[in-house]
């Protein structure tokens, strides 16, 4: 939710001279994303987004990241194209930093999702793993499993200052995930950060899917899995089955889950409240007390993962096990 | 620079049944103004502004607010214009909080003004003098001198973490500010916050004024004072007589500067200074060490307190004394 590279209006109509995007009418910055600065840019031809990726935006990944837009777009995906300048090259500088541009996407993100837009999402997940397929590049989720122990052990002990006990919690789970993590499953790219606030709907219906910085090569059904935790429990973290119904359904209408990819469901979706349980506990503790910038609260996913932990068959996710 | 209140699409599509202005497309939060929460919204017939009113912009002063550039846009000058629901209302409530609805503006900030952006930013500040004087409703002016030493007794002793020495040459200041303010010059509707970002150009021309949030009745060279502070010292805090002559001489030949008003230029500079280096020194105070959003260093307003009083004749500042 911030800016934290400006730039001035001489840099920028520089940089855009290298398009054919028509003359800078006006640029803002927006509150969206929080690893790298956004503008809303107006010219006389159209709405654009242009990112300045920082530092936590390894400059190696974005032609994967971008690639990924592009073939997506390509394939009848609406999601951000990359603005291509007049070689035909997706990333740009300004300010120092590396820079690209992609197409607006109207639509609004929705604060309280109903499961309508969650079979909305399962709908458009599903086409988007479909999508990738023929993808070229891969890209290890630097994310995933193998990653939890050492994103703990760098938050440390200090996670009892969040609340008491939670670092035994988080060992005792780390010691259950690492043990048996479906690791066979049919893998390809993934979306990984599909939560409500990267998904457009224009009315009832689905308008785009944006915010691909996370993107990666990884389990299809993991990306179901972090779904279900971001988009089917309702605020007082209680599940909503009728949502994961909504979704689970919707999603395997357009891409079947096979039985091995639905018994490891619940192991999946533990994983991923545990994904966002520390980086959103290492992100906690790195903002001092007082800051106007307030984090998210790790424990809505350790809420989240009680439940999980507390399943005994998908079917408790809405679908048939 | 922040989102203070978050607004969902239902509330905000709630909120433009009551304008004429077509269907919501998209909305994003901005990262402009540090008063307020604003978000560029786009509809089917045009772009917008919205602003939720937060704590620091009393509501009681919104009709000043709102009639006052109302009253600009209808007499020429260009700057965000209300837009009135069906009933010709200008205010409403979104969120909990007031909130109005302008026209977008196109045009970027200047980051690096030239002698030419000043000379525009005197010309369009004297129209704005001008063109308010038959506004009706007064506005007094709560950042005046009689605020200031309120202001530095709340920051208290602890300027002199920012600088030693700091609040000595604080209150010397404020002995001189009280004892020669000039009282009894020409006034009227003042903006008292026309900097760089508040002035939007395209290509070389000015193409609007805005952020109206401070506005109030005040004398009107101080507002010339205020623009002298913001628009004519170099990065490394020296005064640039050329750019200060291109404003002063714009801003005359649209309104003449009296004498009595002349000579007062250096005293009110001097109080212009003060101004900003005080609410720059509450706010820095403010905000806890390590803080993501670094508030705007209150010493800049020091420096050129310094070049103030260091001025013989108003003549050092590119006008005939």
């Amino acid at each position: 939710m911030a800016v934290y590279t400006d730039v001035s209006a001489d840099d920028l109509a520089e940089f855009l001279r290298r398009y054919d995007v028509g003359e800078l009418l006006s640029y803002k910055g927006i509150a969206e994303g929080v690893e790298n600065t956004n503008f809303l840019v107006h010219t006389t031809a159209a709405k654009f987004i242009l990112t300045l990726y920082e530092k936590r935006t390894a400059e190696s990944d974005l032609p994967f990241f971008l690639g990924l837009m592009e073939h997506l777009a390509a394939r009848g995906i609406t999601c951000p194209q990359p603005v291509k300048d007049r070689t035909g090259g997706m990333l740009g500088r300004i300010a120092g930093r590396p820079a690209a541009m992609v197409t607006f996407l109207d639509g609004m993100w929705i604060r309280k999702p109903d499961a309508g837009h969650c079979a909305a999402v399962g709908e458009a997940l599903a086409r988007l793993h479909l999508a990738a397929r023929d993808f070229p590049i891969a890209r290890p989720n630097a994310l995933s499993v193998d990653s939890w122990r050492p994103l703990y052990e760098h938050a440390g002990p200090r996670g009892d200052d969040v609340q008491p006990g939670l670092c035994n919690e988080i060992v005792k789970e780390l010691d259950v995930l690492e043990k048996n993590w479906p690791r066979n499953l049919p893998a390809g790219v993934i979306h990984a950060d599909l939560f409500p606030d990267n998904v457009f709907f224009l009315g009832d219906g689905l308008s785009g899917l944006i915010d691909f910085y996370f993107a990666c090569t990884d389990t299809l059904a993991y990306d179901v899995a972090i779904c279900l935790n971001c988009w089917c429990f309702e605020p007082d973290h209680s599940y909503n089955v009728t949502k994961g119904r909504a979704l689970l359904s919707a999603y395997t209408k357009v891409r079947a889950l096979s039985d091995q990819e639905r018994q490891a469901l619940p192991m999946l979706a533990r994983g991923a409240a545990m994904r966002f349980l520390l980086t959103r506990l290492v992100d906690w503790l790195a903002v001092p007390e007082g800051a106007l910038v307030k984090p998210k609260n790790p424990l809505e996913y350790f809420r989240k993962l009680r439940f999980h932990q507390s399943v005994t068959s998908v079917s408790d996710y809405g679908i048939a096990s």
